[in-house]
């Protein structure tokens, strides 16, 4: 890897420094110069150095995904019962409909308690090494206990709240016991976790750029493979790389730029240093995974660009200080469109739950 | 018909009238006796003259529905952005996992607001001749119109605000235009109702207990048989008759005793007289369907009943007068659940909404 040869695009050298600091190791492309075309063998070699295809199920989990655990994460995922009025669910903020965002800027949570970011979407997220912006939650299951404890998400005053509706609704005790069949008291708040991970794990959408990756380049339109690379010779791939095409690694949101100046943000999010209390952090976010990003608008942690276009010029001034043509824009967002995947049939199709009232009744 | 062969377990000739005041000329069953066994073919017999089996569609709309309108209606179903905070949609009280309910007594609208009754399912609703529980709706159009100027259902100051919603998504314009060709302006509120409804005529949910009205008597358990002959017998046919087994006429909840007596209900719903003020609708209420009552607790028009065999032994009180048997309460709710349809697949698969964000951003 030469940083040296960088396109003249990029806006200066400090930049480029600032790149190979926070990816030293995983980053490989970056060394072809926008003037030279690359015909579609040697692109498609590039991007295999920056890029991996989708795992038909990718776990992190050390725990066994079993048939029954899946089953069981969701219907719990599902299952609106387990919050304080009973009238939201993981799928509340997480919609199949909205391909597992909610189309806000920032989610609203239970007796419309804000959330303080935009909701990322759940497909894919058993790829994303860090989870969520801020890399608050260890792994999937870390998100569900926080979750269930949470008063924006949850709103019990315990989680023993939550696993108590769940242990009125007939019909969830023989699951937990077919799913953690070594356990005494199966229904327990490790196990909701597990379960509903095991269950994410499942949702991930295979794209025509994974049948790209594979070897198959019809699968990307011209416009899409000139967005490609594009994507890579601007620098792009120094954060979103990988299966994920992000999701595993942090990066200052905002590194010619303040993004708050770029984005029209009303507040300024402290990112990571607020988790950390380390300024270094400071503006540091979870590089997102940009798979379903056509699909999963508005946009960065704030939700505050509504528009793909939008959200790529933005990145490409703030963050490499470039000034990108509308023919590069509209490439870009052609690639970015061929990361949409087909929706899982275990999301894009609900389950049927216990149907068991349990909520306190107001009558 | 001849009510005076009516069983004695009925407390009292006073409740015979007033059952056959309500519903003359609807009801042709009532007089089998219990103390005799009906065999299996003159039990379907009596079952087939007061109940029909489900039609594939049933439609009571004069205005054609078409592919295209059913297809559209289905993601106004869907779409949260409808609403104020674009955190809720139709299917937010009307969830496919909870068969078209929400298991809540009573539903939470937008912005916490509390929606005064339950919510009925919307699976069937298109064979209810009466709309909600009061009747005060026309129609599944008049209702979805309704809702959309709701400041508990949609919160926008009016039905404009919704429509500026959807015109603001790229991909509902040529979906209205396919739908409604003849319009010139075809994104309006007369067809996002009848789009919706065109949808909601679609949920139908053919039960076993329609194979066993098409002659196919081993659909039913022996157990639902029972139920079904304690059913008809008691005199439950009065009112919960027809296609849907409910959902056609309005009656007073609470016939024999104060049905709050009997529920713990914690208000006072005068029901119907509030619509009409005439003080001899004072309590009452839309029969409601019974089909798929097994997936929708809790139940009544305020959800003060939590389960089924409650529900049964509250509604043999107050509604008859009479104290039932553990083993018959046991077979009623054995026939109840054999009305138990399979959710449409066009509900439980839900479909991908365009994804443009429209939501004022708070960021």
């Amino acid at each position: 890897m030469d940083l040296n040869k960088s396109t003249s695009r990029y806006s200066g050298d400090g930049v480029m420094r600032y790149a190979r600091t926070i990816v030293a190791g995983t980053v490989t492309v970056l060394a072809a110069s926008a003037s030279v075309a690359a015909d579609d063998a040697s692109l498609l070699k590039q991007a295999e150095e920056s890029f991996r295809p989708l795992p038909k199920h990718e776990s992190a989990s050390e725990i066994p995904e079993t048939k029954e655990r899946i089953t069981l994460g969701r219907l719990l995922f599902f299952d609106p019962r387990i919050t304080v009025d009973g009238n939201m669910s993981c799928a509340t903020c997480h919609q199949p409909a909205l391909y597992g965002a909610d189309g806000l800027s920032k989610s609203i949570g239970v007796q419309q308690r804000p959330h303080p970011r935009n909701a990322p979407t759940v497909l894919n997220s058993g790829v994303n090494i860090i989870v969520h912006w801020r890399g608050d939650r260890e792994s999937l299951e870390d998100q569900a206990i926080k979750a269930l404890g949470s008063p924006i998400t949850n709103g019990q005053p315990d989680i023993g709240a939550a696993l108590d509706r769940l242990k009125r609704i007939a019909g969830y005790a023989p699951l937990f016991e077919a799913a953690f069949p070594g356990d005494a008291a199966s229904l327990n708040v490790g196990n909701v976790a597990n379960a509903i991970s095991a269950y994410e794990r499942t949702l991930v959408t295979p794209a025509p750029f994974d049948a790209y990756l594979a070897g198959n380049v019809d699968a990307q339109s011209p416009s899409a493979r000139g967005g490609l690379e594009d994507f890579i010779n601007f620098g792009c791939t120094a954060c979103l790389n990988g299966v994920g095409i992000g999701g595993n690694m942090y990066q200052k949101f905002g590194i010619v730029e303040d993004y708050w100046t770029a984005t029209g943000s009303q507040t300024v999010d402290k990112g990571r240093a607020d988790v950390t209390n380390n300024p270094a952090d400071l503006y540091f976010f979870r590089v997102p995974s940009l798979r379903n990003v056509a699909m999963t608008a508005p946009y960065f942690h704030d939700g505050s660009i509504a528009t793909l276009p939008e959200a790529v010029r933005v990145m490409a001034g703030v963050q490499l200080g470039l000034t990108t043509s509308e023919h590069e824009v509209d490439d870009i967002v052609s690639f970015l469109k061929s990361l949409t995947g087909e929706l899982p049939s275990q999301f894009a199709t609900v389950p049927i739950l216990p149907p068991t009232a349990v909520i306190p009744a107001q009558h």
